[in-house]
């Protein structure tokens, strides 16, 4: 087609414009390009063109290390900004560190233990500016429920230990490796309304476990839905002790209080942040001069002084339960890496710097396998903490540095302090940290824009708290792509009509205004035509045709010649597609039909020409834009019968 | 938007036309039309409309017995054509029927009873007027295989053949809800290049296990991949019977040259229908005249004379197999389903009549159903003897009665001449059928139009003849919905150039002779806009911006001002999509750009109203086409500075 000048049959009127049929690339030149938009989107090589072979190294050395990059671009301001900052979240990380523990039925000292190395690791290699390694309370709960399915962590707490640690090592090679691979995207499939719901869910279910501190309770269920646990809640109401109730909820009281204030008041964001340490401290002096530890109100007890023994013995790769740590390894390391991610990311998008998803999935997981062999449990960037860092006024990751070493410091000499700490404070604790994840104007936000969104979400929820984690996650998960699917499948298809005073067509559903073409139907497809929509579109377009007939029957109007179809929105088509055509097209002949293209793009005209499709419907029959083959459809309407016309229309050009 | 004028920011001129913000459609309505799309596109109750209640109880019979609507029509010359195709397919359904139930390792037997009660059933039910109904391979080698895992056939054939009805009953229920709950489209996931390569794999599979009777082998594989037939065959040399195998290479021969002839010549299709009856009629005379069963050549045996027993009564339901014959059952009837909806579709779209495959899965259902209660096992419209039927010149189902009278006949009468009719022919006769699924030339042209369905093609087929039937299944839907997958997921992004002498816009890749417009980058989305691609889509925006910034400050020209995005392509968009937005409209105000939007489609217009985010761009920066947005951004760069533009460009303008 690109070498001969198409006329309009029997007609001498010269086409001004002629769809290009781009040359066909070689097979390698095209795998290449696709594999390199793949996994390379970002195209992370760039800066290493045209650079000596030392400065390669260099940037390939910063790549991986980027501590390398901003430290001598490092100020004394810098450092004062990130010593508030680090002290800050030290203070919040210390208990929290020890709830999560609790929470993933874990000693508490690992929570210490986790807030020391994973933040030096990170500091070396992260990107972001803002995230403050930590635990998190999902991939916590997730553990200890999927964990304890297998083991009980009360009859076998050494086993359950060793698991803990593999599950946190394989979350960690996981993350790496997907950073490694390239396959950062993964992640994304988590879509935003997945996040909302299943955050909220997995925050429900956390609340719901805490009741197990807060009424004091000595036995509870190892199931995490909202049922199994107002079951085991309701059971034993003989089991409650008011006065941890009531030590629980005055704490409560007071954290939510103090995160009221931080909200509406940015600038007090330290009420917040000190809140934690207070209640600890608070709890604690409460305890050891009541002696409430011997009514009722239990305490961490003893915790071990030192820094991080190493745990790389207490690997388990020969297990009967290696699958089951795999597994828990691999799905709390995608949730905590989606957290990490996100959260890295908001903060940059505040600051304006960059964020590289790949780079950050080896930083975490580099730091969750350095973790494992250090004593530490599944750490990520939790949203909370991260939060607290930013609005302290961290400058760069040396806040985490500082928050490493105040962990150390307590854990060298502050260890005893924490014996009278309340369980019951560790409980309010994390309730007023998750109740900040139940992000319900979000949800609302979903339902007002994408209800389908909306959909996903709620399912996530309900998934969560009815069923369990991982099943909120995949009915999520699995929603979510049969949307995409569905979108595929069924694509939309529209009549365009002209906009008036313009050779431009558009949607009459959207621009009411726009007025059809007597005698053609033109019809916009939505989506690319694959296997899965290409007996869908057949079944449409035959039926677009024969509601037009119909309505042109009983207005008596001209009758219909020609059917256009507008392939600007098809992206691609694959040989069930081309098959599809060729169906149509016999459809459309055998009603006496003209069928005519308008706009294909560079890949669809490519594979039509190749499967000689071109040639069936004729190259003269495909236009550039809507307008073009609209008028060459006028033309042959005014000025001769096409071929294959239909008898009882002989009248029906009077009308147009 | 749709009530009032914009006028450009700082000029008067005004805008020709408006982007349409279609009014935003109650819930419930917008519910309903979606799932009328997805689970009714063909609009079945639209011939219901305006029709007395009589007339639509009638139409509505006749929507599921298909036969009280032709059956009024049918007239002598019918009857004269459907006669001599009946018969014609039943002398290829007597041998074929009885090879299956031997590949199914069920008694020879089932494979009449097969061809007797489900086309009766059909012929009331089915609307194809070509499908001729019977057992095939692909499903007979599935269930052999499936249900061989669990229970062996020599071992214990009652429970085998209890286990084989229930499966036949499963695919049944499970075929006939797909057609009730419309969820026809599931069949469509099985695209084109899946089914060549399936269909050809499974064939060698087939052809595979016949070495077992060709070389009279007693004892064979249960496995069908391969590397497990092979070293069975290999292991058993000295078991070899040269008498079977010079048997069957001879019975070969002659069906390949009776089958190349009809190829050549089509009005000798009868050649080739009449080559396994007759293979059978001579092998057998062979065997009894030699008594060659005595010397190594195995023969069917005792064949028991009547009609179909009736097997109500063999159904398990209870049992401990009863989740392995669900799974056959539900694998099997969706291959099945597969094949006779496309072999139906196929010879309807010849004759040009129409085939609603939702009603098609109902008749295919029932008639398992029934088949499964009356002593059948799998049926459907095999391809080899639809086409036998339909070059023998069929008119209606009738031609399906004929046949299972014929088989009924010999039921009655005739079984006891089957006694000695070699396994070898049948394996022939199998074998010959086979070869013809092998589709090379399918495959080649998938390789020339379309490298992906060829890469699924290939895998169906690697995964079919290495791995099993299952897998081949499993593996080549994956990669197909993988590419759908990645289609949304990584979505192509163009620039647009001007087409000279017009106001068209294209992709500068596929149209060479495009100009881009100084100072504007044009970039086209080829996707809908989803969390899938959302994180993709800002870093290839962003990625392309840096590229036409690095090309703009090399070559000296004015500098880079404006980004409109052409969203003509994008037919919808998510929540996290709008996310996206919003973060591209941050990238573009920090680096002193200004965002255009052009051609939103009605979703996705609505959703970013719906959201707010055309407040935050702009309603005078959303334009109906790119070359309203194009004029408008020269005017602007002509006239006067955009609020947030560089420093260092204030002789750009010369350059324009």
């Amino acid at each position: 087609m690109g070498n001969a000048d198409y006329v309009y049959p029997s007609s001498n009127v010269e086409r001004a414009h002629r769809v290009a049929i781009p040359p066909s690339q070689p097979f390698v030149k095209s795998l290449k390009y696709n594999l390199k938009e793949t996994f390379f989107p970002d195209d992370p090589l760039r800066q290493f063109k045209n650079q000596t072979p030392s400065r390669k190294f260099l940037l390939g050395l910063q790549h991986f290390l980027p501590i390398l990059e901003w430290a001598p671009r490092y100020t004394f301001e810098f450092l004062r900004a990130d010593i508030i900052a680090g002290i800050t979240i030290a203070s919040l990380a210390i208990p929290q560190g020890i709830s999560y523990a609790k929470l993933a039925n874990l000693p508490p000292i690992l929570g210490l233990y986790s807030s020391f190395v994973p933040p030096l690791v990170y500091a070396m290699m992260g990107s972001s500016r803002d995230l403050a390694v930590g635990t998190v309370a999902v991939a916590s709960l997730l553990t200890a429920s999927m964990l304890g399915n297998e083991v009980n962590a009360n009859e076998n707490p050494k086993l359950y230990l060793h698991l803990a640690f593999t599950a946190t090592f394989f979350a960690g090679v996981f993350q790496a490796s997907l950073g490694l691979l390239r396959l950062g995207f993964i992640v994304d499939f988590l879509s935003h309304a997945t996040i909302v719901g299943f955050m909220a869910g997995a925050a429900t279910v956390v609340c719901l476990q805490q009741l197990k501190g807060i009424l004091g309770l000595d036995h509870f269920t190892h199931a995490t839905d909202l049922v199994s646990v107002m079951r085991s809640v309701f059971t034993q109401t003989h089991q409650w002790r008011w006065e941890s109730a009531v030590l629980g909820c005055c704490f409560l009281f007071f954290l939510l209080i103090a995160r009221y204030l931080s909200k509406r008041r940015p600038k007090f964001f330290w009420i917040s942040a000190m809140g934690p340490l207070t209640s600890v401290v608070l709890g604690s002096l409460l305890v050891y001069l009541t002696h409430a530890e011997r009514h009722g109100v239990q305490v961490i007890g003893h915790l071990k002084k030192g820094l991080n023994p190493p745990s790389f013995g207490d690997l388990v790769f020969v297990s009967p339960h290696l699958t089951t740590a795999i597994k828990t390894g691999i799905i709390t390391g995608v949730i905590a890496l989606a957290e990490g991610i996100a959260v890295g990311r908001s903060f940059a998008m505040f600051k304006n710097y960059h964020i590289d998803g790949n780079k950050e999935m080896i930083a975490i997981g580099t730091m969750n396998i350095v973790g494992s062999c250090t004593s530490c449990h599944l750490t990520t960037g939790p949203f909370s903490r991260s939060a607290v860092n930013f609005n302290a006024g961290c400058k760069t990751a040396v806040s985490n540095i500082v928050m490493a070493l105040t962990v150390m410091v307590t854990l060298l000499f502050l260890t005893p302090l924490f014996h009278y700490t309340p369980l019951v404070v560790l409980s309010s604790i994390i309730i007023s940290a998750m109740l900040g994840l139940i992000d319900y104007e979000a949800a609302i936000h979903l339902w007002n824009v994408d209800k389908f969104d909306f959909i996903v979400c709620i399912s996530a929820y309900v998934g969560v708290v009815f069923g369990s984690v991982e099943m909120g996650l995949v009915i999520a998960v699995a929603i979510s792509l049969l949307r995409v699917l569905l979108f595929v499948a069924r694509p939309r298809t529209f009549i365009l009509g002209n906009i008036p005073n313009s050779i431009v067509y558009r949607n009459v559903e959207q621009y009411p205004n726009a007025s059809t073409v007597p005698g053609v139907l033109i019809l916009e497809i939505e989506a690319p035509i694959y296997f899965a929509n290409s007996s869908y579109l057949r079944e449409r377009i035959s039926r677009w045709i024969d509601e037009e007939e119909d309505k042109l029957k009983s207005s008596l109007e001209t009758s219909l010649q020609y059917v256009i179809l507008d392939m600007g929105a098809v992206g691609n088509i694959d040989t069930s597609g081309i098959g599809m055509f060729e169906e149509v097209k016999k459809i459309t002949d055998r009603r006496g039909l003209k069928l005519v293209l308008a706009n294909p793009g560079s890949e669809v005209i490519k594979k039509l020409n190749k499967s000689k499709f071109i040639e069936k419907i004729g190259h003269e029959w495909i236009f550039l834009t809507v307008g073009e083959a609209v008028t060459a459809c006028n033309f042959m309407l005014h000025t001769c019968k096409p071929n294959s016309m239909k008898h009882d229309q002989s009248d029906a050009y009077n009308n147009v």
